[in-house]
């Protein structure tokens, strides 16, 4: 299999997606790699010669985050997502993997690769750690204006990429509430409710805020407004949390011994909530495998990412996604 | 003045409740206190006599969670919600506060004591503790379904509760939405973007869900669906947070003696971002006092929340949320 990956986006580039690619190689040897991005950047990183199953397609065209997402294929053809992407519409790679900008990684998988049979919206998922395993919570920005089909759709597509690809057993459907009771919420999610409640046997119920990590659910559904506040609310407040914690402990030597005592609890709990640790999600719906991977992605996001894509592919994430939505066929035409 | 406290309400009821009440009293001369609720049970937790300033107001119906809170007029007309606002509308007492039954709240001080003028819909807010000083984020649950006007309206009177009653000077407000450039969102948060923007000098535009805590913004906009899931993830994943430190620390010696040495910036941090210590918060366009308090209140929450409702009183809250209103009448016709 080969895989298109986006040296030039995230945070750490190209650093990581390179680290990343080397990882994936020595971990199986069923993968090749293209680079794609600015060439002279990417051979820069590179200390001895470059292993055989890598290879590098230059691009001339930098996206950043000032770009809008959705004039990119005609703004930027030879940036590394719009290339990328082509590589996979055009049968020369199996799959394209990005940390880069999100809006731009949608939108050309969407209209380059198109959607699968069935598909109203495509929609981004974001896995969530938890103590019990992990979760994903679909949508998580790519529609902030949903219709209840589309979030029976997200249900659909999010629960069985969790049981095909990632192999969790009957994940149970969460739909995201303000309160438990079925006749909660706005117009959404009250139809919403009433709709997977309807279509979908292991639908488990409303969940409210408090429970999102600890409720039964596996898969939380909601509008791609609230999952992207949520999850970079989350973000956010961890990142306020530890810098809180960390200056405490700088203030007295006894809170510096206290600290490190201590440190290797922070260490695993933090291990246990990085976003980042699980690499990235596939961009649900669309024809085609597209990875996208958090900003932030290190090294070993990149090389689960790089997994993940293979795991997609072995486990045939499109061929059931398509068949699982034409079961509901009644409701989405 | 003359405040009714829901002795009833709440997690901690009714001591809580009864011990705030006691506090406020040891702190100001200018109160008098009608305990609402079950009389053997309030009179039950008092060691000594009950100082004159203490009245208790009998009632025999009681409201719990399964209640649903807009039937609760005609349901439970002689519970403590509906009976002590009851007492509010009549002229009795000047104000009423309440841990329990939001939603009982909400409606029966809406339909018993009014809208201010102008107002279309009440609303819910909470107080998120911050860095540098503390935030409003309204509403919180009373619209999940609102439209753009309702946000100016939300903004407008959490706002003027910020700087007339909370006295802090020329509040920014921010609209929160999943980007920060003025296009972002759904079509609810576009619309309100460019109302808020024409309309309100200090608008300081949207805020992502990462700087919610952080942004310059005091005040944090959004419908009831948003704010109530936001302020509960938060709460649900300060509480999994906590737990796992705990753990961590419950599991060997060094640890312990970790955790024994930080445990005052624990405790700092618990304390800074308690939303249980602030207090309740108004309901806000309600034309008469009705403060909110969290479920799981303390004495010190409720002690705040009476001397909320004597600053509400003493700072006109009620005739400046009119005034502030009517500057934008043209929008609200």
């Amino acid at each position: 299999m080969k895989f298109v990956l986006d040296a030039m986006g995230g945070d750490n580039a190209p650093n990581a997606a390179i680290k990343g690619a080397l990882l994936a190689l020595n971990i199986t040897d069923d993968v090749e790699i293209i680079l794609i991005g600015n060439e002279d950047a990417i051979k820069n990183e590179f200390v001895g010669t470059i292993p055989s199953r890598i290879s590098i397609h230059h691009v001339t065209q930098n996206i950043d985050m000032h770009d809008s997402g959705a004039k990119v294929i005609k703004a930027k053809p030879d940036s590394a997502i719009v290339k990328g992407i082509r590589l996979v519409k055009d049968g020369l790679a199996d799959g394209f993997i990005s940390a880069g900008h999100t809006g731009a990684v949608m939108t050309a998988a969407t209209l380059l690769l198109g959607r699968i049979p069935y598909v109203k919206r495509p929609a981004l998922t974001a896995y969530i750690p938890s103590e019990n395993g992990g979760k994903v919570i679909c949508d998580v920005g790519a529609n902030p204006d949903a219709k209840p089909e589309h979030l029976l759709q997200f249900a659909i597509m999010a629960s069985h990429y969790l049981e095909y690809v990632e192999k969790q057993k009957h994940p149970k459907i969460g739909l995201i509430n303000i309160g438990e009771e079925s006749s909660k919420g706005n117009e959404l999610y009250k139809k919403a409710n009433q709709l997977l409640s309807a279509e979908l046997p292991n639908f488990y119920g409303n969940v409210e805020g408090r429970h999102l990590l600890d409720s039964e659910a596996n898969v939380l559904i909601c509008d791609g407004f609230v999952g992207n506040t949520i999850l970079k609310f989350g973000e956010g407040w961890m990142n306020i949390f530890y810098n809180s914690i960390k200056k405490g402990i700088s203030e007295s030597l006894r809170y510096k011994i206290g600290g490190f005592l201590i440190k290797p609890i922070f260490n695993n709990i933090k291990k246990k909530y990085d976003f980042e640790e699980h690499g990235g999600t596939p961009l649900l719906g669309v024809n085609g495998i597209a990875i996208v991977c958090h900003g932030a992605s290190g090294p070993k996001s990149f090389l689960n990412s790089i997994l993940l894509a293979k795991k997609s592919i072995d486990n045939k994430l499109i061929d059931y996604t398509k068949r699982e939505l034409a079961a509901h066929l009644e409701v989405f035409k």
